[in-house]
């Protein structure tokens, strides 16, 4: 087995129904990750060493997700040299603004590339693209991945155009 | 010089023009104190040095303050096993409500008691009454505090009725 | 029976399904305490007496619980010395953030120590730490419970490192 | 001297300057007013006292204004029977976003007739109109009064209509 | 049959479940409402009479619901000399924070007094202490209806207090 | 067939059940449209042929719905000279706050006529008020329109005044 | 003199300093416009009579811009069958957010064509580009702005790639 | 001279006050740049031309800044295979939350890597831990900005315990 290159961390085993989602589109690019649970706030130790000891584990990209207020994916970026990538975590109250301001307003010195609220999808997309910068092959999924979202929005598109809306949305309904 | 029992911390010293109003209440009450910068983010080993060696040393609570992205008061919360009072910073750009929710909407099992945006003064005084609990002497302060406050808004609301607004108003002006 | 320490109390019976949390995490700790409905709006003499009377009946730490404009947790710190945790109860229109801005922005001189919106598991937990300070056995349980907090989440990212997120998932929707 | 018909209270001298346009209105519309200042939460008995006693002292409308977690107007509301208008006062961090929910989201049972953030002059109009209800002389002046605007704005209207943009705005400046 | 005091006017028939209450209310305080539909945008025409006309058919209080961009409370309260009251009506989008913000920001001139998101049955109450200036027996219901409330609090409260939370909880379950 | 003057687009199929209504109330109207799928963010090469194409194919008003970062009015109104008529879609996290701070706040030089949250119906009668100042067939239309809104209301209006409110919502629920 | 085709009207002259960009873009496309100061509010009997007449007149857009609970577009699109585009004036507490609010989430049957907060220049534009359907000349001369925009551009771009971020913002600031 | 390793794109030169910081912090770093303007509405085709070109003219990636409807990142992210970093520019009217919101919130399948408001600076450091992952010296350069960081942190920290926040603040002002 190939060593993991990106590091998918969560505040709560309540947040893997969206972060799996990051999973999924690496596995569809052929990268390798792991997944664990790290909270900030319920294992500060185990934060800290995750995020001191992830790069020489030979992990390339982390990412962090949690919601409220969501120190992960922060307090990771100020201990490790590496790009983190953050997704807020939608929550039941506030929808995931707080999650969404708790990670994206880093102060300066410290980023968090944030995505959009329970876009974990977008943060295994992103890693994927950095890791591109380094792995010509990972850009070749990147550029591939998006030909086919674009054939399937042609697609679409096509079907929309000649059947019209009415059939369009009867055939979903009866799908 | 007696030992603190309030540890005020920050995480930056642009802060300091907002925390310094916890330390003067203090003063006011006679509750020793120490203050210094401990940023969660540029200084995260410091930050969990602070919060594990707080307690042995005799501080009972703290208040920390935090703008944006404020992971410093969840941080030590997280990590000390005393209260910690939190003070959302204003925000140039969201006026602090991105610091309101990254303080306040901690996960079940860390609390951060917060008190208003900017108002490090409330920390004070909320710092004094936690410790009034133990300290007879301390609850007392708070009592003639509070009496004080009581006056201040008798006489001003005499001198209102008596002068009338645009009198009252002129006063302050020419001051 | 023991003396209650803590007196929880809440603007309307449709509050007690998020209160009663702070309930149970006392008596998961042993502290004592009373709970009750006290409504500003509704019984604002009542509330008066209640805040009046709490610190000489014993009462050492007050947690109050409203929702949308939220002026119970404020009102009782205005009148008692003794500190107040407010929980920011979430509504159906405005999710919270009404009760919450409420509760948090208070004046100087009057702190109210605000946890997240609906935690009143935390406003417990806050109680205790703050008993803590006065009563090293509840500071102990602080420390025990903080350690189980530590051990679930580690046994979780066990399970999830060794099992991966598909078996992981599977498992939670059979159980 | 006549006997005041409305009462107009705020929490502190520093909202005066709002404040004091619910004073002019009146004046202008030759209605009693008595002013002064009544906290909520530093002089708690004070608030309770003078809500109590508004309505046997002849005052048939409350105006109350208030800024950040403004309880004011809702506990006064609480405490009397008479119709209560609350003006948010402007504040520096969440500008006065935080007082307008603190005085409009009552609970079913205690309304407070809301007015636009820092609109105390509206307040003042709103209480006319109240007592208009009553008094049909303040009920005229109410008419004469909306008849004035209208003819101030074509006027206006006249005025642009004349002279066009440029020359209208270098008349205000050069004004 | 006596006059109706009180004018009840909505945007839309579907308002009606949430507008109802302030019927319900004034039924219970023996007030004469009129209930009707009135578009400020889909019969601008029938809100202009509506408003014209109402103080001269012996109306004295406005109470008008509406959502999204919620014009007709402020309409009305342009043509008419009568006080009026606006109930912000809740929104599938933006939860009836675009209504409050369109009835309660009006410019000075022009008071809406404003209730809380979808409380209706605070716009009947606040009618009544509107009427209650002149009529002193719908005061006197204003006061016997306070002392339900408080009434019915107090019989909970020693309730819960009674049977503690998990019985109290379990008797509403099974009711 | 006549050729379309109306072009709707969206950047999802998912967005469908909501432009459908553009559609619909187009067809009350008679005016021709045509109806497709154009994603800034999957298709942009697409995106950008639709957009210097519509002007030459006849279309003469262009309707885009988008949800979230909704960047597709904005860009489709860089690129044309046609009036574009943004619809901001409802989102799970933010409500469509989202997509209506992204497709309103275009920077001067390239507006979109923005429509409220998912309110494509209006949408499409925009784009029949456009059509109307060069066809006054389609004017005739919206005036036709809003008579038989108006005679709508008026016969609810009069059904709500003659049966009761408790009558009226017993026929709905019947129904 | 040519008969005005777009009527150009604002609630107060306070909104003159923003309204008269849209004035100046059609004078820049040559475009004939009136404007005037129509208040729905203050005058509300004016606005129905400039909303009725407009049509017959030979206008065939209106901008409207108005601030706070912002009625005027909103109202004007409901009496008029031309389209209407809002002009959300910047407020001094709440920046803008409510006037945005209550012109664009008008209900199912009424558009109001809104632009960013304070953005007239881009009420012009759009007004332009409807005119543009029926008059040929006046699209042409979108297209030319549009071009002459994406020069403005080239020419800074080319600037600032050549002198480098230093140089380029040195010669700005000696102007 | 090597060639740029990050495209430094912005809307307008008014955001370069702003976007200097991403400039200044990779000159800091020792990354080769490039940086010009690109503005998504007004140079649409220069947008594409942009996007395309970067990845072989040798760009490994690309920061976007800008403000209100900002569609600069999210376009350039859907041409390009790059990783993008987004910079929302704050706003005069919503303070850059409509920036942060068109940025961050894009659709599964085009990230964008969103920093926080303003924050420019950090949009600098995030790409230099991007090309981290492939030039090790660059890493380095990370790992001793993090060190400078902490050091300055805990200079400033042992001045303010040593001199008391008086004397601190006093020696800023007369600096």
């Amino acid at each position: 087995m190939k060593k993991p290159l990106v590091g998918i961390i969560m505040g709560s085993d309540s947040d893997l129904p969206v972060m799996k989602e990051a999973a999924k589109v690496l596995e569809d690019f052929g990268v390798e990750y792991e997944m664990t649970i790290v909270s900030a706030h319920r294992t500060p130790e185990r934060m800290v060493k995750y995020a001191k000891e992830a790069e020489e584990r030979g992990i390339e990209v982390i990412i962090a997700g949690a919601g409220g207020a969501a120190h992960l994916p922060g307090m990771v970026a100020s201990i490790s040299n590496l790009p983190v990538i953050g997704v807020p975590v939608k929550t039941s109250s506030l929808n995931g603004l707080d999650s969404l301001l708790s990670i994206v307003q880093m102060p300066a010195g410290v980023p968090v590339a944030t995505v959009a609220i329970n876009n974990a999808k977008n943060a295994g997309i992103l890693a994927a693209e950095i890791l591109g910068v380094k792995y010509p092959e990972i850009r070749k999924k990147i550029a591939e991945y998006k030909e086919r979202m674009k054939n399937e929005v042609e697609e679409k598109a096509k079907e929309l155009e000649e059947a019209g809306y009415k059939e369009y949305l009867k055939r979903r309904q009866d799908g």
